[in-house]
């Protein structure tokens, strides 16, 4: 099975067969699988040095982010200090909005490759991510405002963990549609940035956010 | 471009054309995508209902999993109450290990997926990561432990930091290569439950070792 490749003059010049095609494909999924890691290149059988500078180089965008996180949590220090089930409680937030995050990336990274988001679903797609977001943190709210209200003994620190919850999970669906889009328009490849560009995000405001809140409310 | 179906007697009775293989394929490619972030379908044009339901069926390991964090966090309430750079820092370590997890885990799955990692393989590819690991944890043990040693101003912490960041990637080279492979060898799917299960690893594994240490030599 296969499909003649001609010249000019209609002659013959070679042929493409079904296997060359099913190559592509199969190349092209395992591509977007890998950029999914920020791991570029499938390198199982690659030399360790030149394995370990590929991961290293994505796992700068980590090292960024995390240096970034840790500065906005020691803002918090004198709170930390007061309240020290802080500590433990804004990891919950930034993990279930980073986590939610990318769901919604995965999705429509993967929306845009098979082209069934297209051009004019921009805000269709927002919306229904907007509100699958209140499903699912209106859910988790419910569950971990609960959990933290009786495990610290204090309600109002259960009504802080759930607002922040709240807001970070619908972050995380609004940003988690946009970012893609919009670094899709930009000719650039979504599948390799959106998801390190936008667990930032989700780690920064979500710590602030919860810090935030409790400094204001609880101190 | 097609191939005949013949049934026992040598008569066509249908035929499977290129169009078919190729969307077999791209299918499977998107399962495994969709899998890597424990979003089970492809639903941009599902209900609303629908999509949040599978998405927080798996949003709950990430709930399980960070609950079981904070709880190890809060066994060491008052270590971060003497020094409340701990709160800020152990963060760092748990993202750097969760993160250079998801590499390894992607790229064994795959080479487990495309047969390129075989039987005999395991040992070979476990060396190999441990040996990944120790270089990537190393470049980033020598960043991160005088970054932190400079910010607290104290070189202690600093190499508490940059020990408890080499064993916890180390620890994630070992597990994202072997988790995968067991989990692949008791017939079930690794890509839908290899990253969660890292991670809750990672982040216990990560937070324990590193306010461990802090405990025990810095306090």
């Amino acid at each position: 099975v296969s499909a003649p490749v001609i010249d000019g003059s209609g002659r013959i010049v070679g042929m493409i067969t079904v296997d060359d095609v099913v190559d592509v494909i199969e190349e092209e999924a395992e591509e977007d699988i890998m950029h999914m890691a920020g791991v570029a290149e499938s390198d199982f059988n690659e030399s360790v040095l030149k394995t370990s500078y590929w991961r290293i180089r994505w796992l700068i965008v980590t090292l960024v982010n995390t240096l970034l996180a840790a500065f906005v949590i020691s803002q918090f220090e004198v709170s930390i200090q007061k309240i020290t089930a802080l500590s433990f409680l804004m990891t919950i937030n930034a993990a279930m909005g980073g986590n939610s995050g990318m769901q919604v990336v995965t999705v429509v990274v993967r929306g845009l490759a098979t082209r069934s988001i297209r051009d004019g679903d921009t805000w269709r797609a927002v919306s229904k991510e907007v509100m699958v977001g209140l499903m699912t943190s209106g859910f988790f709210s419910l569950i971990l405002g609960v959990i933290a209200a009786f495990w610290i003994q204090d309600i109002y620190i259960g009504v802080v963990l759930a607002v922040a919850l709240i807001f970070n999970m619908l972050w995380a669906a609004f940003a988690g549609t946009l970012f893609p889009i919009i670094i899709d328009r930009l000719g650039l490849d979504p599948a390799i940035s959106a998801g390190p560009i936008l667990t930032t995000t989700t780690d920064v405001l979500g710590y602030a956010t919860f810090l935030g809140l409790a400094t204001t409310f609880l101190l």
